[in-house]
């Protein structure tokens, strides 16, 4: 079994899965938290999209990357990635009070 | 402060970076193994992608999407988009062997 590397593949694989999970419960709370950032705005009438904040962000999470050896220029992918998901729901949150 | 709703909007974007600290950990994490996965596969001879597995993963994630309220189709889109990054890592592996 240990000889082909499927029962050492097995064990990453479970640690994986569960790091998955936890990733899904945190992004499930940053959507719920950005859910209310979105209504606040609409309800200011401040901009969906902050680029000034974004800047800070990208830089701030790059040099988090870095410390932790994870890629920064995925880090940086990562957050673009997510920031548009929000960006479209607020836009829609917005869309919905006109 | 509060009038203007930037004293509250700030509280939140704390929160979010809170969260998206944890988010870079986890990640750089899940790639220390994932690294790991890719040496192992590349001794082993195993295949860069597994399908059956990526399907396993992508109906698990989405399953716990709708359970913490997250966007199935959010989570399937994530994982994709860190499973691409892994797969790019491990044929990195594979080349840097020959």
């Amino acid at each position: 079994m240990e000889q082909d590397g499927i029962g050492e593949l097995e064990g990453m694989r479970s640690s994986i899965d569960n790091m998955d999970a936890a990733l899904i419960h945190l992004l499930a709370e940053r959507f719920k938290i950005t859910q209310r950032v979105g209504v606040l705005k609409a309800e200011k009438g401040l901009p969906a999209a902050d680029p000034v904040r974004e800047r800070h962000q990208i830089e701030r999470l790059r040099s988090l990357a870095v410390e932790s050896h994870l890629d920064p220029e995925f880090a940086e992918k990562l957050l673009n990635f997510i920031v548009s998901e929000v960006v479209r729901h607020h836009e829609a949150i917005r869309q919905a009070e006109y």
